[in-house]
């Protein structure tokens, strides 16, 4: 008999059928045994009348793998509106134990440790699957966006001679006993690789030494890069980036279950995201909160808050884009603004609160990145491999990155990144 | 006026048009320029009357970055039957120099380390470019197979606190003053996943301390991993492996321009690979060569090689599946063949005389796992993370892991893995 998944239920009514899960719940009621069977796509009631079988149930630890043979019955209770009579039920991998909290209840009654101590477990619950079902998703639909637009996927080195961004923050390791490093982004070689492709994209991971244990790092997470070339200046970044983020939701809107199960909140992407200049940003803060920001050279959390209410409030828009940052606070490789001085082309996309998204046009000439580093009191030293480049024609061009988890994050609200991440790393947190 | 891509000029045949792009070449023969402008599609070439025009061209650096609005006529000998007369070349960003090899010649003419240094520009070269497309659609055949059947795209950490396979090869790293280590697969996170997901698959790097300079290592590559529940063998994950392999080269197929350039011969995807347990593969060997191979655990490259020819000499098929590989020689977590004391459901997937993949059925009870690490004179400890899921319902599964950057080479006949993959890196090289 061919297997079928718990949400083929409806297709079967009336005749037997085989399905394959887990063990997720199983209670009797008056002489009744109701088992739930878990599999990758939902649940499914099983109806246990044989006073043996529920004996055995009874004795089988939760999140046993199971096989059941049993007859679609419609029933208007059951989750799903059919469950499964007339069972027979095999043990094919028995638990030795029951799980350290409970899987069937709506969310896990434990602490966030205990819940990322026994990830492998608790990511079993269908609301913490759920959201990595739209991760999931939400890269589909980023990757489906660019190749549509003529981007190449590429795969660039995570082992690195030259930290990337700066020398902070970064992980060193052992490179057949010479120093290395974890690539904090892929953003010089898709830089590179403009000048092969024009338009390329890479989904990876990325490293970061964060020291910091907040809601909102990880010391290890995905980051979903485009970078692109022969642009006029950022804006023509972020209509690409736009689109990605549409499509993005748009895959996330194809996994209706996760979008219920996690709870999801799918905005409506604009046209065009709104675009505010980061001095006039801190003029609003600074008018609405009295906050003197005229020495500050990033925006604080909280102004990222209130940024958002405002574009909510005026455009309607759960999206806006900060463009403009200082030079002093962004990396050597952005292009200035020519005609804001102390002013760049690099943004930041907000989304309900939160920065997800930093890109921005890029600097494309030899002289420019000698002149930056020089300003910086730096050299060109250890990055002469990838200056080289910038004296071959390399076209003016930029790029973004997602930052995944962060994304998944505000889709669903969670309150912390690690619960959107299957293995979360950060400063304390090594394993599972 | 928009612009159009060099692939585009027949449809434009008459009109004037505008490209961006690369100053691939410039001759002059008899009075008129020929130049070549390159872009991320293939190339055009450029007739160039007029005195001034000839003379800016002849100055400006090959690898200049151009935009180019002329008229596109037929033109039976040029590339692609179409060329552009009455140009208005106006230069984006000048290359500062000639590159260090000519990228208009059929190869570049330069020995591999050189090439190799000069990542950023070799790649330029369409030949090499026409590898990395390759790659490309190879891997995004593989997801597009698996997604169809089922299973989801997991992102699993690469910065891990226990060595996946063994404590030789791994890189270590500092992990805020701990040891810790580069995952040198997904392996035991896939498995854990296989709880949640049932199926799951990754692309993403690993990375082995491959302390052999060979021409199919990387210390690391890319590696295309899936893994699945609820198998009855091996046999259940060489069924999927195939169907991806067929998705893959189907894929590549549709990159007619890169297939030619890059010399690829795509292979003939037979409906069931040809399997062969590995003492036969050994007696077929022996017999063949009069080698004893008795006391090898393992095939040699020379056997892979010879078993190859002997799968397209016997099954007209140039993949061959070796199973049952020794107990000894495959990692703890390899399920043994209950048949056949000392051996595995262990197999590997030879293609042309290189293996690309390695698979198998894995155990899936806690106490098998403690027998063999025990076995083995290893303990449980460090891997107690991952243990803990086997005592809660793991089904019988299995997996495999292709190695993209073989699978190319062996596609386009490359003599080195090195010149498939974009900034390789191995036991002297960390740059570019």
């Amino acid at each position: 008999m061919g297997r079928i998944y718990t949400d083929e239920l409806d297709e079967h009514a009336g005749h037997r059928v085989r399905l394959l899960g887990w063990l997720h719940r199983f209670r009797e009621l008056g002489g009744v045994g109701f088992a739930v069977l878990r599999d990758a796509r939902g649940i499914a009631q099983i109806v246990v009348r044989s006073r043996s079988d529920r004996e055995d149930l009874e004795r089988l630890p939760l999140e046993s793998a199971i096989e059941v043979e049993a007859e679609v019955r419609e029933h208007e209770q059951a989750p799903g509106g059919f469950e499964l009579v007339e069972p027979r039920i095999e043990t094919v991998a028995a638990a030795l134990d029951p799980p350290p909290f409970d899987l069937f209840r709506p969310v896990i009654r434990a602490q966030l440790p205990t819940i990322l101590d026994h990830a492998a477990l608790s990511l079993r619950h269908p609301v913490r699957r759920a959201a990595l079902t739209l991760s999931a998703a939400s890269v589909a639909g980023f990757r489906a966006c660019l190749r549509s637009q003529g981007f190449t996927e590429v795969f660039t080195p995570k082992t690195v001679g030259t930290s990337t961004e700066s020398g902070a923050n970064v992980f060193e390791l052992d490179y057949f006993g010479r120093p290395a490093y974890l690539a904090q982004s892929p953003q010089l070689y898709k830089q590179l690789l403009v000048g092969v492709f024009e338009r390329v994209f890479e989904v990876g991971p990325v490293f970061r030494a964060e020291p910091h244990d907040t809601t909102r790092h990880l010391s290890e997470y995905v980051s979903l890069d485009a970078e692109m070339g022969f642009v006029g200046d950022e804006s023509d970044v972020i209509t690409v980036l736009r689109s990605s983020i549409a499509s993005m939701t748009a895959f996330a809107a194809e996994e209706g279950e996760a979008v219920e199960l996690a709870g999801a909140q799918l905005p409506d992407v604009p046209d065009g995201f709104p675009v505010l200049h980061f001095a006039d940003a801190q003029a609003l803060v600074s008018d609405a909160t009295g906050e003197d920001l005229s020495e500050e050279l990033d925006l604080a959390p909280t102004h990222e808050r209130w940024l958002c209410e405002w574009a909510v409030r005026e455009h309607g828009s759960e999206f806006l884009i900060v463009t403009g940052f200082p030079l002093a606070k962004r990396p050597f490789y952005t292009h200035p603004d020519p005609s804001r001085p102390g002013f760049t082309r690099g943004f930041d996309l907000l989304f309900r609160g939160l920065e997800i998204v930093t890109g921005g046009q890029r600097l494309h000439r030899y002289e420019d990145y000698v002149a930056a580093l020089t300003s910086r009191g730096e050299t060109v030293e250890g990055l002469e491999w990838y200056l080289e480049a910038f004296r071959h024609g390399m076209p003016p061009h930029g790029g973004f990155a997602i930052g995944l988890e962060r994304w998944v994050a505000q889709l669903i609200g969670a309150a912390n990144v690690r619960d959107v991440r299957a293995f979360p790393r950060d400063v304390t947190r090594l394993k599972p």
